[in-house]
């Protein structure tokens, strides 16, 4: 991979391609609908049988669209490939999205979550931004990139599993590139959020993760708070202390030691590029609902999220929940956690440090490992990175900035590491779109412009030097 | 009031008496079995219906002991008033219990909570010890020396609010002492525990309570934490540290400022009385099924029940609680607290302090208030409780121990100052009943024992000296 490339020329978006791609709205609405309305949540085992409905499903829009598609079985729940190889000689790019689902009860929602609702310009549903809309996006512009001869192969992967840190993942994938000689000449993922819904933004980077339970039991029933209330052991109290000990919740600062060990410097250019990404901590406040941040500083919030890792806590169980105040000593108190962590942190070593950390604070709490994806940092100088900033600049008009993404996409690491090839980060998520949250939507402007720019994308990659990879 | 009164003697405990009480154990298993039938849940609304069907089950027990009784409405749930007036010459005895019980799912419970078992000499289930099991050993007490002609009249005072903190029991009671001219000569109150099964105690003082919620909510709806995370507040991690601010978990200590301020200081002489009553750490471990206590010391354990108020967590609520780590910031979180207060504290005093200190900490945390119960000092020299001694000595052929019951009864310092007259706990409740926890249960042993004692008090207020009053 050389990082000098020169992009060729493609023909811009023509009237005739953004007539065609306005003529689908309809059938993206419909086969959107039809995703979202089965309830894909791979986090939940009774879901399950849902998840393999919604990629049986995926594989007939796969197999109406040309390709050859087929469940592919791994040791958790199947992952989906799809290909079109119209000519042996032709580059192949491997289109990355995935199926499963966060979860999502009926609370604080509007509308059913697994009932598409077409509001105005909007999908409302789970899943709608994350990632079945941007998977429909896809799969529509490479059939209107087929018809219009593009000489390319499509290689669709969709995963079932990323929900949950993609455990079968990395072996299914091992399995296809020794059994079924599976090879690409590129990778493309959609799973990502431009910071600012006018400033489309292509990440370089991702956050990695280390999800992990810390558990504390010091009884086997709740007990009486008058007849026990002082000589008995608190767990949630006792719980409380060791999360105040870890870190500094109203920076953020981990107060673990060696937790910032080893993390790769952050050059001045880079972080000139995330300033340009036309993040705001006002639009940020308000798309995500925030009552207030941690920091007064656009800068501050923005490299919060791109550029420093987090001790976050998802959830605490603990004693009594229902009405009023019961007066119990409860027994046990569980918090489910993560660090996102950033280039230069390991998952291993940090957890080692964390269960080193605890051990001596509280030696009867438990750590419970649970997942962990390793942070990712692209090539941003490469033909890739230079061929997608083309096809943004070419459909929405402005310069990709190259962000940071806070989030984690474990199949990026894995995809990287296991065929050996760059993977571009083109996604079309909003802030505004609810990513992991209530109400999650997609918009058709973005699915719209999402399709017009991987048009240009594939037109860029059919036309590159083959000395370019 | 005189603190130097000597006891009359009374006939000791006869063998007919004592078989007397042997036949009632059949009638004490479906009277009991009738009234833990009824899920009596105060701090549940849809229960209410149930806790009303139990006043009225009550109320017909007391009829048919020859009782004129009634329910007495209130600005909650009713007040069970059962009065036995055999001449108005005699002293009337206000015998205090509650019909309400704590809360019970299945969760923990061996067998279903309000449907009593009768495994040997226990009852297992809701309300067994607390309080139904002991208000109905009084009753039958009170039929036994009705038939034996005591000279007393009887008044039953049963409350269904107990659990919640008696918030309409002195508005109730004051109605009652304007409109009914309620008066009585002495209090007995039977809602206490024993340290040990092998040592009779009563308890001269009580803790009162102050439980209040601490709510933070930094924003709408949860938000992904790849996404947001860094720069959304946190508001379990923040609730975590504001827990840990207030109290050291491991020692139970108080950081609050001026929490431990105004605490009446405890004799050398009170301070013995504790040591007598068998507290064991080893068999209030196994009793409430500790794993773990604070304290290595018995004194250390027994006095911090007994005589130090405490700050407890008893339940905590936000983020994600199902299978799995789901990666949210959580936009809320919620903690049930309370304090156990000891004599010398006043719960609005101390109330206002946690108000000032969480302002202080965490601004824009609330901090709600739930209930709140006086701490209660008993006089301990004075006629009744040297009555209840004797009874106990003559019952069980033991000395009784002057206590501090850890828990907190708001009827008794209510009553106390409506009635003007002596409040006396004689409880039956052991430590392996399950007071307010799981598997909760009652024996016969206690019942039994209980009648004789109560038949024994009964016939020493009745023999009293009126100028002892």
């Amino acid at each position: 991979m050389t990082s000098t490339a020169s992009i060729n020329a493609v023909k811009s978006i023509s009237d005739a391609i953004r007539s065609q791609i306005a003529n689908l709205r309809g059938e993206f609405a419909d086969k959107l609908a039809a995703l979202v309305g089965i309830p894909s949540v791979s986090m939940e085992p009774d879901r399950h049988a849902d998840v393999r409905r919604t990629a049986e499903l995926a594989c007939s829009y796969l197999r109406n669209s040309g390709a050859h598609a087929n469940l592919i079985e791994t040791r958790g729940l199947p992952l989906v490939l799809g290909q079109i190889v119209q000519d042996p000689s032709f580059p192949t790019l491997t289109i990355y999205n995935h199926l499963d689902v966060q979860p999502a009860d009926r609370d604080g929602w509007k509308t059913d979550p697994f009932v598409l609702q077409v509001v105005g310009d909007r999908y409302y549903g789970r899943g709608a931004t994350d990632d079945k809309g941007p998977a429909l996006t896809a799969l529509f512009a490479a059939r209107l990139a087929l018809a219009a001869k593009v000489k390319l192969n499509f290689q669709f992967l969709w995963e079932c599993e990323e929900e949950v840190g993609s455990p079968s993942f990395a072996g299914a994938l091992a399995e296809l590139v020794k059994t079924q000689k599976l090879r690409t000449d590129s990778i493309v993922v959609s799973d990502t959020i431009w910071p600012s819904a006018t400033q489309p933004a292509i990440p370089v980077g991702l956050r990695g993760l280390l999800a992990f339970v810390i558990r504390l039991q010091t009884g086997e029933k709740a007990v009486h708070s008058g007849t026990t209330g002082g000589a008995a052991r608190n767990p949630i109290g006792e719980l409380a202390a060791l999360i105040a000990a870890c870190y500094d919740a109203r920076t953020g600062k981990v107060l673990i030691p060696g937790f910032y060990s080893g993390i790769r410097k952050i050059s001045a250019s880079e972080r000139a590029e995330l300033g340009r990404a036309g993040f705001s901590g006002k639009n940020f406040k308000s798309a995500h609902e925030l009552r207030s941040v941690r920091f007064a500083s656009d800068a501050r919030l923005r490299e919060a999220i791109m550029i420093h890792p987090t001790f976050e806590v998802h959830g605490i169980v603990g004693g009594y929940s229902g009405p009023g105040v019961k007066t119990i000593v409860p027994h046990a108190a569980e918090a489910k956690l993560s660090c996102r962590l950033v280039p230069g942190q390991k998952p291993k070593e940090v957890f080692a440090r964390i269960k080193r950390f605890v051990a001596k604070k509280c030696p009867d709490a438990e750590v419970i490992y649970d997942a962990a994806l390793e942070p990712y940092l692209a090539d941003s100088k490469g033909p890739f990175l230079q061929a997608a900033r083309a096809a943004v600049q070419e459909t929405f008009g402005r310069r990709a900035a190259l962000t940071r993404e806070g989030g984690s996409i474990g199949a990026v690491v894995t995809m990287a590491a296991a065929l050996r090839k760059e993977v571009v980060l083109l996604g079309l998520s909003l802030p505004e779109d609810g990513y992991h949250a209530i109400n999650e939507s997609f918009s058709w402007r973005q699915a719209e412009g999402g399709m017009a720019m991987f048009y240009q994308y594939f037109q860029h990659l059919a036309s590159m030097q083959p000395g370019a990879t």
